[in-house]
């Protein structure tokens, strides 16, 4: 594990019907994303308590590969014209983080 | 959000026909955990590329805050005693993390 990284912990609220839609979309962003060489780690799952939320956890080497991650065209392509207008709510949570 | 929190993430590989089982004693363990004083959040969720795998993601306000957490009899009577004999694996990584 490096020194230090840089975690984002994002929370998806897919519009009524738009679950499986949205799910799909993410393994296609998740496949690229993993491929940006700053990408430690991108994992997406369910919320028991509230199963229409999705959790991505992900996890950059620095803040500047985060901010690679956002300019990179599937982001733009797949995450900001795709799934952002099947969110009714969105949130995201950044912090840099020191394994102990 | 604090200046800084502990962060714990941990992972559960239910044994087979274990997970129904599993999930209902987390829901009693999470709650006793969100009664902790030094509890900040804790949620479990379920990873949508591994259905079988439960994803924890608990923060405390410091890593004395976790140590508490680990010594709680609830940690003992429900983690310890009934969830860990169920798990044919699990593994947790834990960070300090300073929001950005």
């Amino acid at each position: 594990m490096p020194e230090s990284f840089f975690q984002v912990i994002a929370r998806y609220q897919p519009r009524e019907g738009q679950l499986e839609t949205v799910l799909g979309l993410l393994a296609e962003l998740t496949a690229a994303t993993r491929r940006e060489p700053a990408c430690l780690s991108f994992e997406y799952f369910r919320n028991v308590e509230n199963p229409e939320e999705i959790v991505i956890v992900e996890c950059f080497v620095d803040a500047a590969g985060f901010a690679a991650h956002r300019e990179a065209e599937h982001f733009t392509r797949i995450g900001v014209e795709q799934i952002v207008p099947l969110l009714q709510a969105r949130s995201s949570s950044k912090v840099v983080a020191t394994p102990v």
